[in-house]
């Protein structure tokens, strides 16, 4: 394979760069009826819910689509139509959550923070108390829009003190930081109750399943699980996000978030003040040395993404950030602090 | 490889066998915002609606998921919430899109025919002339539940003349079967359109697209215009059927539906007479020997059903029917045909 024909490492919230064992498990085609099939799904489905603690109080509902489904299917199968869900905001994740909870007819009431402020556990234990119509709270794990880590732990054990139920987009989070199911009141956010039962029944899914990406997906949890489960996977995306902040902070690159609520999934950082710096350019330079960066998602102020996780390590974080220093000497690019910060610097 | 990590081939309403190059192009990993990638998503599309003449008038919006995911989407787009739906069934995908239309609170008609009964054009125009409220008619084209042709373009100039709007499930037949959108009022199946115009203004897809499909999906198109298109795919699939048929004819299999309604796509059989079958015994032997059956969907009635659809031929096909004859002899399996038919052919 010559290096034109090589893959871009793609440094984004999603898709991401997989391993060639796991593309590789999309190479045969499987029968959605046949019993040999039924047996990935299952296995998926256990190891899915090991993962999380949760095989004994919950169960593992696989859906077809993007995350938004999957959002999407959880209201509609958790929230009764008389349901009041109290969705908890501090990005574009969490307002799509709110929009298609009141899309499909139930109440939903919000509580939104800033883009760089996570929702606390006291503010759900005010919101809670003060109105007992709500059912359900829904809550962005890691809100991508930034890459902010909410706390989940925290949120969830008043969650379970007040009796409510836990809608939790775990998206980017899933596996990688830790979630311990088992402190959550009632269903993972996966949970269709139409489509477990029917698995329960038959083994099967009730509609044609994506037979090639299961067997993915079972070939990236078998990985998984040899790499040391979600503690190894956290480390390496935790020195993965450090190697980049580091690198970037040797050019002047300042994350927006401070590094306590940052989690190590995707980082969003300030533009270069110069005045040579447009997105497009940078991002196509960046692209033809082999890295997919990510645009800002801030309507305030001007931002891009860059992604730590997928199939990649140090090494590759590394590379990225030498083809940013590399594409800043192109562009004749100087300043990439803001004036005020590069005045105190120099 | 040796024989047995060989993949059965599938011969099933899908799933279906997939061709070396379609599989191998999901060996890739794309950015789903890159441009890279947008250039494939706006490339499938065009092909899309060429395959049914409908450049000019009607646009494709992909939408990833199962077929009912398709379907409850293009409902839920296309129908207006004081809409009303008439939904011609003769089949369990028919009785699907009826359930999804009412669950979705649009008001919703059935006309209802025995599963190996199409509907007319003069059922239609009947229904549709009695009760002015019908705003949209829902078709399945081919019936998988049996195998069953409804007449597309005599339906749809009828829907056309009263100025209705026609939504087709066209899941099993779209490309092999020949349509053309030119004769529906207004627009395909998969007329989504929040898709659409975020595509149209951002050549992106709306929420996180499936990458590797998108692209196997792509170097799947360019097989199928390699081939020849939609008359090439039809003849293929037509001899498949017919040398199914023949073959299985040969041994006192009968298929359940009249030639004349029988899209070559899927053939339900007669289950056989004898004691000795089971589908259970008789499809785990089938299968060892390489090939996918599919079970009946009659209540009425013991059938099976053998697709004639996927990255096959004639070949497998008769390959297929030998492996069925094997395994008649190995379970013991002499009575194929009823008894009154089979006392009339000795």
């Amino acid at each position: 394979m010559s290096l034109a024909s090589r893959d871009p490492i793609l440094l984004t919230p999603g898709p991401l760069t997989t391993s060639l064992p796991t593309k590789a498990a999309m190479l045969r085609d499987w029968g959605s009826w046949d019993s040999k099939f039924n047996a990935v799904t299952a296995d998926v489905r256990r190891r899915l819910t090991d993962i999380v603690s949760a095989s004994d109080a919950h169960v593992c509902v696989p859906m077809q689509g993007s995350g938004t489904f999957a959002v999407e299917a959880a209201v509609n199968s958790i929230v009764p139509r008389d349901g009041h869900v109290l969705v908890l905001i501090n990005g574009a994740y969490g307002k799509r959550m709110a929009k298609l909870v009141g899309m499909m007819g139930r109440r939903v009431s919000t509580f939104e923070t800033a883009d760089d402020v996570p929702t606390t556990a006291e503010d759900v234990e005010r919101l809670v108390a003060a109105d007992a119509s709500i059912t359900h709270i829904g809550l962005v794990h890691c809100e991508t829009s930034t890459g902010i880590l909410n706390p989940l732990p925290a949120i969830a054990a008043v969650v379970k003190k007040h009796g409510k139920s836990l809608i939790v987009d775990a998206m980017s989070s899933f596996g990688a930081l830790p979630i311990d199911a088992r402190t959550t009141p009632t269903s993972l956010a996966l949970d269709l109750y139409d489509q477990w039962t029917y698995m329960e029944k038959t083994t099967q899914w009730r509609f044609t399943p994506p037979t090639h990406v299961v067997v993915a997906l079972q070939a990236a949890l078998e990985q998984y699980e040899k790499e040391g489960g979600q503690p190894a996977r956290y480390a390496r995306y935790a020195r993965n996000c450090e190697v980049l902040v580091k690198g970037m902070a040797e050019m002047g690159f300042r994350p927006f978030l401070d590094p306590a609520i940052q989690a190590p999934i995707i980082v969003t950082f300030h533009a270069p003040a110069d005045t040579r710096y447009t997105f497009r350019e940078f991002y196509d330079r960046v692209r033809d040395k082999g890295f997919i960066l990510y645009p800002g998602k801030l309507t305030q102020m001007e931002t891009f993404r860059v992604g730590c996780i997928g199939a990649i390590g140090p090494d590759e974080m590394r590379h990225a950030v030498n083809a940013v220093r590399d594409t800043l000497a192109e562009m004749g690019i100087r300043q990439v602090a803001p004036a005020a910060v590069a005045r105190a610097a120099a």
